[in-house]
């Protein structure tokens, strides 16, 4: 059996800028990685479409091309929930197909958003109803195509303003093998291109803070570059390390 | 290079209950383990000994006795401050004899007590002096023999009232293959043996919310025996899992 | 007046696994207890019946028999609003009919989940909508039979993976003397029969807790069986202790 | 056996602001109450008796005679440790004297101060060093005279300004019926005059408080006085309530 | 361009009791402060009327009025939703009214509700909105009139039993030179009698503190007026003070 | 009356990296800045110094020198009360020294570290030990020359891994306009020069985040230079801002 990620975000652009590494990191060892997107952050990270007056279905249509291209750098699959963002709301469609693709892609790792974003009320909204169906999926008499799961460990990718949403990283993975795929799937997101310096700098600061919390078998140089991820469950191991 | 786990503890007891199968398990992968006992658990922790009449000498020669077995049983060194306890202070002594092991063994992994104990200021104590002397041992300028060490990750063992120390599992370590060992070594412990019982069943509970917690790769049986454990860095790794 | 005690439950085996200690202790000192089961938890917590093959209907009827049953052995009377579980979401009947129980019941006391749960999200809306239902059946404007209520002190129960949950104990609640009955209603769901062993476990983990804890007015022995809560509002007391 | 209870304080005014109603009940009740302040408050909580030109014997004389007549008032006895404050620092007298203390009273309750004070660090101190000895006074291999103690339940009194010292009140005793001598109690604390109303007020708004979460059983009215305390150790009850 | 204020509450009385201060201050400096009522507190806050056999909509009116004379008394203008009370919940009509009122008042500052209340449900609901209006209110691709606001500080105003809601006061503003209008909009409020007292003592204790925790800039007299508040985002400045 | 600004830190890079430009900021405005460095940072802070080969004096020396030239460029006085770090530890004359700095200075405002460090725990004590002698200095009955001081805010500057220290800047200090002096003073650091380029970072990421958090009225640009600081006790303030 191949070991398969679920990436579930609010918008288009979070899959890039907060878990593009995990994800290259993950097609580069062969497993299956499904993007599922739950709007196109049509509303609220548009700004600058909106500016050149583009319409409702002018700026969805933009930032899909943009997803599919970034995904498609990064090896990864993407479905498009279209389930409106600012506010993003729960509908029973949006909360079963969730559900559905949980069972569809029986992922061994899920990302997702932090549960808490005063700066932006759908990453909270986005973490809960995540987990909310990954809960669901697991249990029988819930309906739906395909297996039941079972308990994939949810890792919770960084949000803009780390410390003022109560994220503290537990977990510093080295993304320095697949960085340049990051870089790359970054800049296709031209609609906000100022996040790519600040993106950029983070990996560098991540990987600082890696190098210097790793203890001597890894080893990491003062070059790496790392994504930070809080866990929701307790980490199960064969090793400490 | 060979990895090696630095063991920490306040009492001589405390590595059989909390640690034994961490301890067990990296022996059983070719580790050096040592174990540096801060005090023999003379005063606080020998209430049997005490009722049976037992001089302070005596005491202190008993619990040292049943160290030294329960170590060979789980392939460790074991070392002794004879510090005093009930209240362990803090000595220069101590403190430099702490800086020397962790120099002198170079660990990969540090396990010691957790932060806080309203049920027994002593390991409260042993944490923040092990933190102390793990930074100080680092540092080139504190005097000292041999090199200076680097980051080891630390992993804070469990209290035997978690709720009411603040004590969160991060990590559950699957011992089971090393459980025996850990049975052996609680049974050396005579002056204890009411603690028999509630570890047994701990290993068992441990294990059991192991599984419920362990994704599908790991897919761990529900008779895993497990120790639970709380992290004071964060973890850096090259996967998420 | 005679003391009442009102217990709101996400399914309908919550109230055996987690109070069925204080249920027995309230009605063997005489007061009514009534339970009320928001649904029948046959989605979530039944699996071993879809298994069978069970019919949605019949999986119900066969959770309400085992909750009747339970309660009476007791000595409590039960409700079901029949909700439906997983999820488990506020609709106007249910928020209604809770209102309406608190001020048929009156209660003196109130039991229900603790307010987070990321294994199970139903636990937490129960938690939230019992809290909601209870101020506003404390207002003279807000609609219903029956008088309005006083001020209940809400005692939540122990959740199954208590740390996860932010379950820390503030009350230790000694029930040995009616564990035989809570014995005996654990037997009687033969749908989650792999429960019965932790829950027999906890009492007894719990009760050694309480005698470590009990001053020694109290001095309560090692083998006393023990049920843990959490207050959401401060105690009120004539006497420390 | 008769109840006792033990309270440790800092400076000797603290007993009357914070426990005075706590002492005055249980003596009310028959019980022995054992006051030890660990200093006479004489540098840190005596400003109008320096700017009058006392010499510190002075301040030590005139402070030591309130703490006499408001502990008869309230029916306690006083010990003085006379360990100097600001700041209040551990020797090995007080700390075997603590321990001493506990062990002749063999308390059923115990009153300190809460773990933190930002704007008093001989309030955070007394909380540690009360605890820590209580804990000793436990052991058998502990030196000191009499019987090692059981393990009374600790309450924690209200520091001056709460929410900055993280004090949130779990316990509200009701101390209606003897408020009239802690307000006499409260009278002859010459020195702190300025405390008077701020305590006569604390006391209404905690009664009304206690009124507010007392559930129908209680059923305190709106004139209630009542103390806040903050419990370290968990309740242990045989009754929900 | 001037300065506004913009205060968001759940019923009518709350911007009295909670932030008279701060509204009056506002416009004794020449600030534009607008108070949007989410409610008319017709069902939660209007015991007294009930019982004196008003309809809801001579409660509504009654209530209504009130709120116009104390915004009149303060210098505020006054918006009613009349989205219902207890329970106060999400509509879009509710969301976009509030949406609107942030683009047409385009706010400096803006106060609410704090993020939680287990005594009053509204209270937390109407933080929610308010915030998550915010949010929606910044960004260009949200409909509604006017020009999209900026990021405006939030400061949450103290709940009534501010322990138990997890309030800690960040912010002590000195409302004394208004104490005289704060008290004339509260003896408006009949409905609610029983607060005068307490706010008035409140007014004098949070006043109190802020004397205690003032630099010697600052230097408040003790017999300061003070309302309490606490921030949601980082303070923004450019002098410590 | 001038306001004045007391700095104290565990070792002398501290006030260049952490402060610079509050410190610089204080000057611009006639404000008298003095720094209090508790030790050289000889062995913890100095390790390239060591590798050359540097005795104890001449590391001292040169971290001295290094520090007198920084805070010539800061337009600070600096103290040096060289208690050895690593560990740094009270003394009684450490403590005098402080109480004695506070009361000569009498400060309208002090900065110093955050709480907590568990990557370096001179820092947790130079907090602790800061707030100890303020406290003290308030005090008429301890000695010392110089007038008692009142009771200035304190503010904690921003450790180097501030996540995992438990630091959340509450507040942003705009620092741009005195940002070249900082680099200039951190340019003088040669002994650490791989925090330049760290701190420059930080100063611009802590700027673009004032930015994104002011208000209207501020309207921070996106080039904003800041520090994060994190306060003890509440701000006291005439307007909310």
């Amino acid at each position: 059996m191949t070991d398969s990620t679920l990436v579930l975000t609010a918008h288009v652009g979070d899959f890039v800028w907060r878990a593009a590494g995990a994800i290259a990191l993950a097609n580069s060892r062969g497993q299956r990685v499904v993007i599922g997107c739950m709007s196109f952050g049509e509303r609220g990270e548009s700004a600058s479409l909106w500016r050149k007056g583009y319409t409702l279905d002018q700026v969805k249509a933009h930032r899909r091309e943009e997803a599919e291209q970034a995904a498609k750098v990064l090896g990864a699959e993407v479905r498009f929930f279209d389930a409106n963002d600012y506010p993003l709301v729960e509908t029973p469609a949006l909360l079963q197909g969730l559900i559905d693709l949980y069972r569809e892609v029986q992922p061994s790792v899920v990302l997702t958003h932090a549960p808490a974003d005063p700066y932006n009320g759908d990453h909270a909204f986005a973490h809960q109803i995540a987990l909310k169906a990954r809960v669901l999926a697991q249990a029988p008499g819930v309906e739906g195509p395909g297996e039941v799961i079972g308990a994939p460990p949810v890792f919770c990718f960084e949000p803009h303003q780390p410390e003022q949403c109560g994220f503290v990283p537990d977990v510093l993975l080295d993304v320095s093998e697949v960085w340049e795929r990051k870089r790359e799937a970054m800049e296709i997101l031209a609609a906000q291109k100022h996040l790519h310096a600040y993106y950029t700098e983070l990996g560098a600061r991540r990987g600082l803070q890696a190098a210097r919390n790793s203890g001597p078998n890894l080893g990491l140089p003062n070059e790496t570059r790392a994504e930070a991820y809080m866990r929701i469950y307790p980490q199960v191991t064969r090793e400490l390390s």
